[in-house]
C-alpha cells in the first residue's frame, strides 16, 4: 500500500502512528530479530524482550533527559488507573491539591476523592475550561500538587508547569502532550501518560516517579497498584503488555531520529500555527475554544456557526479521508488532534478543506 | 518467510500464536478494512472498533456457550490485578474460600488476604503442588470459592471443576487453559483469564461475570477496579487495549474455524498424549511433576536425572529451535507449554529430540 492511501488521521487517541514504525512492526511481525517468533510470542523474561524494554527505557531517558533518581515504569490500565494509584501510593492520611482545567483533571480529582481528602487549588470550570488559572490557592502541606498538562477534550495546555510549594511534589498527567516537547523532569515528583496519543497503541501507561516518593507506598497494597514493587521489578512483576512496549520503543527511536524533542516541538509548533492561523483568519466562521494563552499544540477544538454546519464539516471531511474531526461527545463541536506523528501534509489538507468549506457554507 | 523457519515455541506465556492470525495482522497492519489506518490508529469509539470488540465478544460467547446472564469484559492488568479486583468486588465484609494447588492460586490467596478475610479450603503445597485435592473443607457461607483451573508453573489441571456449596459462587482463574476445552460457564460466578497463553498477546484479561454478582460491587471503588462500571460500559469506560482485543478476536475466529472447543480439546489431548507417553516410556529418565490424574494438557513440567542434564537439554533444544523449555525460575527443571496454537509437528519435534537426547545422555 502506498503512503498516498493513508488517511489524514485527526483522532484524539488511539491516534496516528509514524508510518515507518508501523512498517517496521509489519516487517518483523512473523520473525522478530531472527527468533522465528513474533515479538508477541517471545517470553517477557527472554533476553530479546529484556533488550526491548531496556532500550525503550533508555531512549525515553535520553528524550526527556530523565535524572537517574527517577524510575520509569510501563504499566497497564491507562491514565484512569493512575488517577487511583497516585493517591493510594502518595497521599497516606494527608490531603492532595488538584488544579482542575478540564474533563481529565476533574475526573482525576473525583477518583482521588473516593479514596481520601483532596482540595481544589484552582478551577477554570466556571469559564468553560478554556484557560489556565491565573493564580492558585496552594496547601503548603499537600501530599502533592496535581495538574493535567494538556486537556485532550478542551484543548487547553499549560505553557509552563505550575510551581508547587517547597517540598510538595508536582504530579502531572501528560498523556496527550507526552514527548511532544522538552520537559524538565527534575521539577516533578510523578509524571504519567497513557501512550495512545503520542507514543504508541493503547494499553501502555508510562509512569515516571522520583525515587524518594516510592518510600510513601503503604505496605499491603495490591501488588498491581503498588508503585514500589512495580518500580523495583522494572515493570516485570507480572507479564507486561509486551507488544505495546515494543511499539512505544519504536516510537521513541523515531522521535530520536527526528532530532529529539526540541525538533519535535518545532514541527508541532509549525503544524499548530498553520491550523490556528486558519481559525483566526476565518473572520469568526471558525471559533477556537481555548483562549490564545492556553492553546494546545496537540488538540484543537473549535466551533462553526451552527451544529448542522459542524456535522456537515465532520461528515464531508471524512469523505475526503480527514478522519476523527468530530468533537468529544461531552462537548460537541469539532476537534482536530494533531499529535507528533501527524504530518504537515495532513494539516495542509485540513486547512485547505477548512477554507473550501467556509467558501461553500460561509 | 516460510512456515519452515518458525520456531517450535514452548513458551509459557507470552506464547505461540496461530500463524494465520499473525499473517492476517501483518497483512492489514497499515490499512484496517479500507480505513487507511492501522487498527492501532482508529478510535475505540469508531464503528470499526465497535465491530472488532462486539465480534470478539460474540465469538467468545459462541465458543464457550456463555449464557445471556453473564457479562464479558476485556480488561488490563493481567490475572494478577484480578487477584485484587475479585475480593474488592465480591467479598464485602465476608470471607472467601481458596483452593491452593500451585504458585498462582497461592499468590491469589496472598493478594486476597491483604484486603480481608480468606480461608484455605484445601492445599496441596505440602506434597509439592503435584495433585488436585481429594477433599475440601468448605465454608457454606463463603463469599466465593476460588480455584485455579490449570497451574502454569506446576502443570496441574483440574479434570473437572470443584463443586461449591449451594449459593456460593465458584470463581476460576482459567488463564492457562482458557479456550483449550469446553466449559460449562453456568457453573461459575466469575471466570477470568490473562489471554497471553492461549488467546492472544499479553495486555488483555478476559473476565466473565454472572450479572447478579455485579450488584455486590461496593460504591466508590476506583472506576478501573469496579466490575459493575466496567461491565456496563462494555469495556469502553476508558480506552481499552485495542490491538490486543483485535488479536484476541482473530484467535477466537481461528478456534471457531478449527471446529470449536471440542475439536480444540481433541487436538490438545493428542498433543499431550504424545508428550506424556514419551515421558512415561523413558524408563525414569524423564519424570513428570504432576500425578497422572492431575496432568495438565497445557503445561508439562518434568525433570531429568540431574540439573546439569536439564541445562544441557534446554540449551541444545534451543539450538534446534525448540524454544522455552527451561522450567520456571521458582521450580527449575524443564517445562513444555503446549497451548492451542502449538502444532502437532512441534510436539513431534520435541519428542524426537527427547528420545535422541536420552540416547546420547541416558
Amino acid at each position: 500500500m502506498s503512503e498516498l492511501h493513508r488517511a489524514h488521521n485527526f483522532n484524539a487517541g488511539p491516534a496516528v502512528l509514524p508510518l515507518e514504525v508501523l512498517q517496521q512492526a509489519q516487517a518483523e511481525m512473523l520473525d522478530f530479530k531472527g527468533t522465528g517468533m513474533s515479538v508477541m510470542e517471545i517470553s517477557h523474561r527472554s533476553k530479546e524482550f529484556e533488550a526491548v524494554i531496556a532500550t525503550a527505557e533508555t531512549d525515553l531517558r535520553d528524550l526527556l533527559n530523565i535524572p537517574s533518581n527517577y524510575k520509569v515504569m510501563f504499566l497497564q490500565g491507562g491514565a484512569t488507573l493512575q488517577f487511583a494509584m497516585l493517591p493510594m501510593n502518595l497521599r497516606s492520611a494527608g490531603s492532595a491539591d488538584y488544579i482542575v482545567t478540564g474533563s481529565w483533571s476533574k475526573t482525576a480529582l473525583k477518583e482521588s476523592q473516593k479514596l481520601g481528602t483532596s482540595r481544589i487549588a484552582a478551577s477554570t470550570e466556571k469559564e468553560g475550561f478554556n484557560s489556565i488559572p491565573a493564580a492558585y490557592d496552594l496547601d503548603p502541606k499537600a501530599a502533592y500538587l496535581y495538574y493535567c498538562a494538556n486537556e485532550t477534550i478542551h484543548g487547553v495546555e499549560f505553557p509552563t508547569e505550575p510551581v508547587a510549594p517547597s517540598g510538595v511534589p508536582l504530579v502531572c498527567d501528560t498523556s496527550s502532550d507526552f514527548i511532544s516537547r522538552p520537559l524538565d523532569v527534575s521539577k516533578y515528583g510523578v509524571l504519567f501518560a497513557g501512550v495512545q496519543k503520542n507514543a504508541g497503541p493503547s494499553g501502555v501507561t508510562v509512569v515516571i516517579v522520583r525515587d524518594d516518593l516510592l518510600e510513601r507506598t503503604p505496605s499491603n497494597l495490591p501488588v498491581m497498584l503498588d508503585y514500589k514493587t512495580l518500580a523495583e521489578s522494572k515493570s516485570l512483576h507480572n507479564t507486561p503488555p509486551c507488544f505495546g512496549i515494543y511499539m512505544v520503543g519504536l516510537v521513541f527511536q523515531w522521535a530520536k531520529k527526528l532530532g529529539g524533542l526540541a525538533e519535535v516541538q518545532k514541527l508541532n509548533q509549525q503544524k499548530a500555527n498553520l491550523l490556528y492561523k486558519t481559525i483566526d483568519e476565518s473572520g469568526g466562521f471558525y471559533r477556537g475554544h481555548a483562549q490564545p494563552g492556553a492553546r494546545s499544540l496537540m488538540n484543537v477544538p473549535f466551533r462553526l456557526p451552527t451544529e448542522e454546519l459542524e456535522e456537515a464539516f465532520a461528515k464531508e471531511g471524512a469523505k475526503k479521508k480527514l478522519i476523527g474531526l468530530k468533537g468529544h461527545r461531552s462537548v460537541g463541536g469539532i476537534r482536530a488532534s494533531i499529535y507528533n506523528a501527524l504530518t504537515i501534509e495532513s494539516i495542509q489538507a485540513l486547512t485547505d478543506y477548512m477554507k473550501e468549506f467556509q467558501k461553500n457554507h460561509g
